[in-house]
């Protein structure tokens, strides 16, 4: 945002305290909110650890391998790459505005983020480490124990707290400020007509059903293919791996369009290039509805207004590994 | 650095002018320079493409991947890993302060770092990818091609500007001040006494021979196993791969030791773990002495002096591919 924008923001945001909170309480969707009651050590450490491909049996994959900060907090990749280039069979959502989840993963088998943390890394399609090994490393590296000395007060080295640390800086991806929000805290002129109208439509033709709240999703399950049945290769199963129920089947829970734009490609499968592709296809599996090139193009565009501040942060530097540390294997 | 510590040095650097600089001029290894001159618009594109994915064909492996500037510019694994988790020839040399070497590669067939730029991108055990189908995706990517007509004055996107980018963002990572390089400037008390004698030692039984100069190597080729054989399985021939003469065969570029506590494993093999086996074996087979073990310590304790600040930067955000901008084959 350039600074005369940021000023007419910020001076409009306090010219219209009341007006905007009551425009926000009539829509479906709400602004992401500024992260407040960070614990900023326990974060800094989750940050490093994000970046830490130490934590994979090769020495070469990261949460951020997947999960990356430079784009979106995914990696543009139809289904992720893991250990030994291991194909995944789900594409990788982004751990952006993850907090705001109901729970995690695309079947939710992880209440929250740091539930969802452990799992990648004794994934042996992600990145094939064992929780025991990942703590025998981290504990290895004195720059690493002394950080958590000062952050738990205690210099033991255990999976809880490397995943406590990691989920603590996954809290603190939210993505403010996107255009879609100004427009609801009240700044007029924040989206064109052109998006507003793409709103309407997302709201009049029932998306907003299942994508609503902060995060535009990530808040409920639903079936994938509710009026005519999704045609994929993939093989999993949804929700009905969690519950064991077969009214489970190709149940997902809903995906955040927060930064969409720069979440592609899209579903669980990957398989949805382009914006447009996307949305023609929930259109007509999710509403039966057959969305014209124009309505389309209208709601794409209201979408890209959802766009926020990506996070910003120095790239972290990791304590090395001593002599003790034990080694990456990438290619046993 | 603590402020303390930093106000000292800095009150210290004021205080000593011209005795720190008489001081420098009697030792063989200088003090890393902060860097001038910065064409800073230069440079951040390039950091951009430094991290980007999608130079390569999975969109997964960026120069950032086996260079990490978490981890002292490289992987910390024996040799890279690559595309299709191919298993590279060769340890992955530091990028940090690589503007200092006489020529890039081990085996210095890259003139400078915009030449060695282009070689992983289309190296089909690296990045996997060619020159004409990175420029393809770069070119697509509407937020490149506005940067590339800010920095170069014209839209056209080609390997030559973009390994121009990634060269000067890497002419930026130097690591002035290590703990050495604030004793060469005159603070007498920046390097224990230990660590000193070290020093000595390293000049005295012929290191420095060797490794000289700012970069404490970087600055020559040499033959690995001068007094005896070097003993490995690794297939590398060196520079002889480059000028076709036998007498080259296993001479390699000499390697910095600038931040050698971060860049583990050793050698162009990565087959020594730690500086201490490294130490021994440089001693044995390129000098013909046997370091006790007390030698060998202090040697270890100097060069770890020679850490230097890395570089702090913002991770930078991507510039999102659209619709148009052809797709990573990770798995084809």
């Amino acid at each position: 945002m350039t600074l005369t924008r940021l000023l007419k923001h910020s001076l409009l945001a306090l010219a219209i305290g009341t007006v905007s909170h009551s425009a926000i309480a009539n829509e479906p969707i709400q602004p992401i909110e500024p992260l407040k009651n960070v614990n900023l050590a326990l974060a800094e450490l989750g940050k490093k650890l994000y970046f830490d491909p130490r934590l994979s049996k090769s020495g070469f994959i990261s949460c951020n391998s997947c999960h990356n900060l430079s784009m979106g907090g995914t990696d543009n990749i139809k289904t992720s790459i893991g250990h030994g280039w291991a194909q995944g069979p789900i594409n990788s959502p982004t751990v952006l505005n993850s907090s705001l989840n109901v729970a995690q993963f695309w079947d939710g088998r992880a209440a929250d983020l740091k539930e969802q943390a452990g799992g990648p890394i004794a994934n042996p399609a992600e990145m094939g480490f064992t929780h025991v090994l990942a703590v025998d490393v981290i504990q290895s590296i004195p720059g690493y124990v002394r950080e958590f000395r000062l952050v738990f007060g205690d210099e033991e080295v255990n999976i809880d707290k490397i995943t406590d640390a990691i989920a603590e800086f996954e809290n603190t991806l939210v993505t403010p400020n996107a255009r879609f929000d100004q427009w609801l805290l009240g700044d007029q002129d924040a989206i064109t007509p052109f998006e507003r109208e793409g709103y309407e439509l997302f709201k009049t033709s029932g998306c907003v059903a299942c994508h609503n709240g902060p995060a535009v999703g990530g808040n409920s399950f639903q079936k994938m293919g509710l009026i005519e049945p999704y045609q994929t290769n993939n093989p999993v199963e949804g929700r009905a791996a969690v519950t064991g129920k077969d009214a489970d089947r190709f149940t997902f829970k809903v995906p955040t369009l927060r930064n969409v734009e720069l979440t592609y490609p899209y579903f669980h499968d990957g398989e949805a290039t382009t914006l447009t592709e996307a949305t023609d296809i929930m259109g007509r599996l999710q509403l039966g509805r057959k969305f014209t090139d124009e309505e389309n193009a209208k709601i794409v565009a209201f979408m890209k207004t959802l766009t926020g501040d990506q996070p910003q942060f120095l790239m972290p530097i990791l304590p090395p590994s001593v002599d003790a540390t034990p080694k990456p294997q990438p290619f046993d």
